[in-house]
């Protein structure tokens, strides 16, 4: 089977493919599995060269808002579509008309595209907590009424109505996932408002001084770069039908502060030559991460057997384990 | 000040017209009363030409799709927007990318249109109690969550997000109110799959048989024109804070069976020669009222001073006295 990963050049992306390329094999749109004999990453750049070794993967670079690069992209043939691609979180609040065009033209088109094919073929969504905003409880659960507060999460909840009216009506078999701040990505800063949350791990683990943009008071519900990936795979093979109507399913993140990251960094560091932390708050950011729940629990997820993480010393453990040996 | 009703050739958006025109009055951009000089009936078809003979209105007809015509509709000067222009429920779900293109795209045209006006104007969005649907209460209330299960639905819900969103980057003042079932339409059944509520009403006091197409013990959410004309107002008029950074507000719809209101109407009607009334299912309008709301009950809407009706006798009596005398 073909299997397209949209924003496929991205860190998720890149990791995801990695995943599907070691696994070998998806449920196709018959429901049996399938050998993944050609896997296309599409983005705006290339993936680096050294990633794109195995003879089963392509690339393709293009503007998602364009009809017939879509439409070329989501080929015939096609049995499995994950679409991650997206303006971040910051990029979206700055460019108003930008975030709406590739987060949902772009969207829209993909959802197209992928109906066109006739095959209902499955539909990975990488939608996002910032669906919450505004007065929310600290720990956003499935009952917690979606209040988007930046045009990102209004964006990626639009999607996933979108995701779920194209199920419904059995144009394709599609599935969302509302992801927590994905910690720790490597590589270098995004433009995500988020961007912190790695960077208070990352930069003084690549021994640069860091300073964090929030207070230390200041909570996230997190996930690492591992068992987000465990969740889309989890997500792809499980029968759409056991999510209900609404596609879009909440991911369980665990809840940090910045100061308790930065307490667990050393003991986890062990001997390794660190940069130093200190707090400097950019109160637009601050604005933006107040408003943004603290943790996240589903019970819905669990019960369909999506992993979660549960301490940040875990998590900086295995960013260590795979990015840095 | 120059207010757009779009839909203004519909029935609501008549009343609605006709209500501006007797107040003569609406708030204006500046927050401050101000004259109606101009009302422009906006739809794909012009209304009776009888009902446009003020000097202040003026009719456009055109394709609400089309770019071009909706910046010339919402031209500089445009104090408020009314969005009620819609392909309605049945007419969406038959027809996918009629429904996407008119309830989607329409309603962002819209929106960009009253953005482009650089002024903030207040735009009044019409939604809907399909914003429900699957496994819902019997009431639905302001924490129920909002899982369409119709394409208009979904579509309803998307143009709420976006009002929220254009609001809160300051693009545009905008309100949405999620309407019960509006009983009793005049004229012409219309494609709405919820046609019956009214038409079980209306057929026979016209002398008309009646075959209602869902069992007697079928409830709906239901909203008379005038209350639903009187919120239309109240909610151009409240100031916009005062609904939160969620620009989107459930109405109070009160809860009447099929078979109630066949009960009712001879006690209303008086000597009346009336049509009969008789029970056919249709199994597939059955099945999408089966999936709506029985109720509706917003402790918002009360907070804010929206109105609601209470009984179906008084609703039968109101159709009297609007239509028929």
């Amino acid at each position: 089977m073909r299997v397209v990963i949209t924003g496929g050049g991205g860190f998720l992306g890149r990791k995801l493919a990695q995943r599907i390329l070691r696994d070998g094999r998806l449920t196709g749109t018959g429901g049996k599995p399938e050998t993944v004999s050609e896997l296309v990453l599409f983005d705006v750049v290339a993936p680096p060269a050294d990633e794109t070794g195995d003879e089963r993967v392509s690339v393709v670079t293009g503007d998602i808002t364009d009809p017939d690069t879509v439409r070329d992209l989501i080929a015939p043939g096609t049995g499995s579509i994950f679409h991650l691609a997206s303006v971040v979180s910051a990029g979206a609040e700055a460019d108003f008309d930008l975030g709406y065009r590739v987060n949902l033209d772009g969207t829209r088109l993909v959802l197209e595209a992928a109906r066109a094919l006739g095959t209902c073929p499955r539909v990975v969504f990488a939608s996002s907590i910032a669906a919450y905003g505004g007065d929310i409880p600290e720990t956003v659960e499935d009952t917690t009424p979606v209040t988007p507060e930046t045009s990102y999460g209004t964006q990626k909840v639009i999607g996933e109505y979108l995701i779920s009216d194209y199920s419904r009506k059995g144009y394709l078999d599609g599935r969302a996932m509302r992801l927590p701040t994905i910690v720790v990505r490597p590589g270098k800063p995004n433009a995500a408002a988020s961007g912190f949350a790695s960077g208070i791990v990352r930069e003084p683990l690549n021994g640069i001084d860091f300073v964090c943009p929030v207070t230390p008071e200041s909570q996230m519900a997190i996930m690492s770069p591992r068992t987000v990936i465990d969740c889309f795979s989890h997500m792809h093979e499980i029968d759409g039908a056991a999510l209900g109507a609404s596609r879009a399913l909440l991911l369980s993140g665990f809840s940090v502060s910045m100061g308790a990251t930065a307490e667990a960094l050393p003991k986890i560091a062990g001997n390794r030559r660190r940069g130093d932390i200190t707090f400097d708050v950019d109160p637009a950011i601050q604005k933006i991460v107040d408003g943004w729940p603290k943790a996240s629990q589903s019970a819905r997820a669990e019960r369909l057997g999506f992993p979660r993480d549960d301490s940040i010393e875990a998590v900086i453990q295995a960013y260590i384990d795979d990015e840095l040996e």
